[in-house]
């Protein structure tokens, strides 16, 4: 069963996310701010026994100089510079292990694959924590601190993954004209804010991505985390527009609004996590290139293996990559 | 179908949780540092419409000093001193509305009703920030912090609870030498634990309390919010030692072991959230003259209106109260 | 996501329940063989150790002059005569226990709760028998007698509801003219069909309001009770006519049509038991005045104490209550 | 998975069910009030378009003298009298359409299935009301009267039950001598209660029969029908002996120690409706010559049509039908 | 809930299959492949103890002249040559046991229930083995081979069907002129297949039927088992069109399109497993004369019984039987 | 909760599986067949965009000389001869694509990942038929050709899987001396077998194995796939010996008693696919060098990441490979 709009119907969909004034002075704030605390990229290597790539541990400062996490793991016996592929990772889970993940190193790129804060335990290992005052929210991220932009969770977040793509460029072994970044779900939301605030990117890939026309989606979707917003406001009744106005500085679409990198998306007619419109939301009015994969027969999993090998070709074709 | 053990099996059941041997030192210091702040209640009339009732917005200051929200109801035209019960929450509320639980103060007592740090939004309202580095958890409370005692959300939360008996205490209308805790589920866990750290309570009622012989309970429920630690074990697999050794500082048994108050529980043989040989893990060394109301054919409703009447009962024999 | 058709749709919707001709004979006959008998109300007081309320054990003949029972709970030491507040009680229910429900006495109303025959164990206490011929029913009571409107349940039970305030009229603490009527789902369905059989109230108050609008509940909703028709004409195929001709007499639409006194009504944008299109075809032919508060975010507890603050106030206004 | 006991426990266990002293005192004075009413019966041919059977709608005076329905189901061109089976039906139908269950007329045999009062909405069709004054109750049936013998559903119903067994032996086309009872849970538990409580059947035949053991079906499955009860405890906290009392005069263990016709039980073990030791919990106390069939595969559909060809033979062997 | 379109959209709903323009030829080319082999049918007869009705055990050869099995019922004492119903059966069945399904016997009809191939195991007994080259698949049988029309698996069944039909009208028992077919859901689109594949038929009945209008049911559903064809293409990402290709020479609308005998569908307005628009997409264009019974309040369970009786009268008028 | 046995429990446990007497001769016989077919192993470059592994579409012959598909996936730069992997694939899913599952080359094995017949598409692609004739069955593989050992889908595909590994040793890349087997769930059963049948393995790892123990699984267990048995004999009754003696020729307990290759399992103790009882049913039998990584709070996902990276220190350790 499609679990939103026909295909017809979704290619003249448009979202009715507000765009706030201040959008734009909103996040250069939050932005300086976090700049001027030096990126400080520390490196350790890690024994895995894989024969054909080599693994990091990775700290660099976030959202205001706080440590972040992240993997990096770069191909053995390539000759380098190498472009670069800074990846985001899904709701609830982290940078995961070591050992996972192997696809964009074997690919030939240096991969950055950046832990999420506060999250990492619902699928895969986070190393990073939140540090905030948490007044009373649902539980998971969603809703911490939405009442005002300014102590929103994914203020942070995206603001750590801006600064993941400073760590990705401060790399010597990382040609800093040829980053882009990637991301499914909550990944591609964050692929997405990336693109949005900063224009050095070679490009830009996000699958089924999450955090896209918030206002659509708790209209037509039931399903977490999307959901977690309607349980916050069954109890706290009477916050609606207060929430809204906070999500307006988060949402994809507005993002997509403001970004330039040739961006690949996916989007899956059957899924109910990100439904479809809302994906539309954000691709129908992204400033750059774009373009899009769409899998009728997908539910969140969207492409899978395949979007992957979209990516690849498309960054290959985007940076000249080997 | 009972979900635990039969009754004849609960009788004899013992838990095998460990008691810490530095369990009395660790709350010593916990609560050393907390009494640093002087308790600080701050009250506001709210204005309800209610004729029988007041009711105040209260502040006091909980663990390392941060503010903690309560609603204080007394009845209106009572003669003063009066008893008083400091009431806990269950898991994932706040303290509420003004105008809800008016049982209390309508059989005669002040009634402090404590809000919950960084819950009060799954099904009723809170007004109280959780303050804390949020290490990767699994999304609710019950793994904020668990590698390690200090950090562990339940610290600061039943350290507000100890301190909230302070607020009581300090209180023109209350008199301080008849003071009760009473809470269920997550409230009966701080009830247990408020009855575990002072000595100089009324009485106590813990109605189907959870946090409670956290080893049996994981091996014998699948149910939310014990399964919060499952699944962080799921993913952040060997900490499973670490993890155990912070909840031994944070169990009910270990708590019911040094209580001294009279208590009144009550345990509900078909409850999957809080199974009976958990609850009875803690009656059975509870330190003090202790009770408990068997539910037969009760899930975690438990005793309901029942076990309300009788806390009723329970604080009026054991305070003299009118 | 909205359980049903967005606000906009709302604001247009207009049932197509048919107005029976023979509707208002219907009731008019049926309450006057109730009428036939005195409403003999007796009244026992109730041990609670409650200290502002009194409680009592009411007792009253309703349909064919049987016995309905109600607690009336009255504030202790507030001047009278009171005004009054007859409430009526959701699907499953009954009046429950004297201790629960203490806000409408501690805001200064003499407050008569109705039990509901028959029900009283699937959420609250009840301890009144419905008495008659059962005909081969679905479980509940939904399709008791459904094949004729002299036989269905509700007729039952709504002739009841109207005598609960002639009971509570009939009572030396009340100020019969200042008697309101409220009720959340079947218990809004109840203050509904009051509000249309008698023009006496001084207020009336539906949340999220049960029995209105069966042709169109019938095709939007699987959820119980609603359910119970559609189990019912599954098995019973081609009563389907004689079903629905039966509901008509019984539909909130219809008593909405006639109702006179100011009313106000909650809906929720996502309760997928009565779902807000049913409520609306209630509310846009309602009779008196008219208010509603639209809970976007919540399903059937719609505005849970707020709706209770609301109709205090609205009562207040309308009857110039302390 | 095995809902109950291994098969090597089953064959030890033994139901606790109490046998109430004045069982026998009960039960005599409720047939012989139902014996004040001649049996009554009347048939109507109805137009089926069948050619292999004729089948009658049938009207007898069951508990209390009230009507109750039945089919009678005869092949066309068989030699009479004929054998005959009395079939009861599960919970929440009825008799059925005219033209189903064509098995027992097909195999040669005079068939009478029961009607069962106030049921038959559920998944087949009835006709037949349930006349009572309905104290509160869960919706269904299993608690309907259940505070007192007296007024319990099932005492009307068994009455019924074993009233259709003189209906039938009052029908022309039935030899006498050779009637026989059949039914599968509800069915099989009236089949275990006509066993019981008359002892002049040819043979007796109760698949997974329900209404056994509620002592041990109480604490075993958490599956409706038996939830019903557990769902009423649950509300009517304290009721729990009284119910149990009831329960005691209608368990088909106590109907099984009575019992002399020779009988073919069935039982699953994987059946979480009619738990398999509630069922040996009937069988290893039946008074009269006993055989069992076990399904060790199988769920509450037991044997399915394997179990009606070995009734068939059961009947064949018990009454040398042709 | 409507499963679907409202009744009023149902009635001008057309599916928007496509016709392949080979679809006869590839049709023709398969029966006359069939055709080959000899029908040779052979019947032994079954030991069921029954008194009005004879059963035989039949074998006929099928698709590429492999070995299908049947039930053939016939009454005992009518006289012969009896009009036949050839009966196919739902998915997951197979002709299941020889006691079961006496109605059309014990109407006066020869009745052929013919086996399923490779099913016969998820709610009734089958005898005949698929015979073929299995391409990975999602378990069922509705994308076993559906990458090509020659390897699908509804080719050989389909062709058993009809091939069923001459087994009919090769037997002694049998008038050959007066042979009808008849099934629910699976077995309905079999009807209805046979319907577009022959037309000496004397008339038609399909319940429900399943393997309708490809294209509406995976857009509109989510059941099993149309919706192991979304599970194929969620995994075999972009078969989607040779998927659809191969479906579009076995969709019931296209057979309809072809069909000569009078036909009676039944649809359910609630059925999730068969949406009625699906249904409707076959029977707007069906060729033949046709007629529907629509069940509002009825799911996949369409008219039971009703149906049935319906099939009755319908192959009575037709074919003149008794 | 654990989903089984304690730890203390599974420490004593023994399997009731029995051990055919002929097994051995089923196995040789069965293997010798396949063994007159030539290996045939054909590769076919991939072309991935791979810079650090070249992948290698392979076909080789398989049971009965049927062509099995799989992925060859090497290190590109490293040193040759390689020690081997040969993978197994869960049920439901197949080889997946050339771009998945980079883990065994990236570690400098050659990995070949055996395509599995006629799933391959719940989960991840498969290539590769199955073929043969194909009775009755429930949905699946499970219950395919059950009845008798000869007709099983497992010998079928445990001859594959046998084969495979003749086919690693074919390989000009590997060293023969150094080949190892490697599977969770249904892949673990599978190096069971594999182990259990030949000895010439380096080592063996079996992840949450499948297929072990079958007389304890149908009894501790309802879910998928153990399931399908249950489901099989719910229809095919009497069936249930034939069934268990065609089991015990594929039973883990019986490979692993055979099995002489240093293995390492491991188990979940709250997976409900694969109980922990019936992984040690075959670990505590197990013939050769044995190890059990034990995953206190996991499911049926076992050490996940954490299992593969102690399969390759095993095959390390065991083959001395790079």
């Amino acid at each position: 069963m499609l679990t939103d709009l026909a295909p017809e119907d979704l290619a003249t969909y448009r979202s009715a996310q507000v765009n706030p004034p201040d959008f734009d002075a909103f996040w250069a704030e939050t932005l300086a701010e976090a700049a001027e605390h030096d990126i400080d990229v520390r490196l350790s290597e890690v024994e895995t026994g894989l024969a054909t790539i080599k693994v990091y541990d990775v700290t660099f400062k976030g959202f205001a100089g706080q440590d972040v996490r992240a993997w990096l793991r770069v191909p053995v016996g390539i000759a380098q510079p190498l472009p670069a592929v800074v990846q985001y990772v899904g709701y609830g889970g982290g940078r995961g292990h070591a050992l996972e993940n192997l696809f964009w190193a074997s690919a030939g790129f240096a991969h950055l694959q950046m832990d999420t804060r506060g999250q990492g335990s619902g699928w895969s290992l986070g190393a990073t924590p939140d540090i905030a005052e948490i007044p009373p929210q649902v539980p998971g991220v969603l809703t911490r601190g939405v009442l005002d932009p300014a102590t929103y969770y994914y203020r942070r977040l995206f603001t750590d993954a801006v600064r993941a793509v400073d760590a990705a460029r401060a790399l010597d072994v990382v040609d800093a004209g040829r980053v882009s970044v990637v991301g499914g779900s909550q990944g591609g939301g964050m692929a997405l804010a990336v693109s949005g605030l900063r224009h050095d990117l070679a490009a830009s890939a996000a699958f089924v991505p999450f955090l896209c026309d918030f206002p659509r989606a708790v209209r037509v979707t039931d399903s977490y985390p999307y959901r977690e917003i309607i349980d916050y406001l069954k109890v706290h009744r009477g916050e609606q527009e207060q929430v809204h106005h906070t999500l307006a500085y988060f949402d994809g679409v507005n993002f997509a609004r403001r970004a330039t990198a040739p961006a690949l998306f996916s989007v899956a007619l059957r899924d109910p996590i990100c439904p479809a419109s809302t994906v539309y939301g954000a691709y129908h009015v992204y400033g750059g290139p774009r373009e899009i994969k769409v899998w009728e027969y997908n539910a969140h999993e969207g492409g899978g293996i395949l979007d992957d090998a979209a990516a690849l070709h498309h960054f290959r074709t985007r940076t000249g990559a080997a």
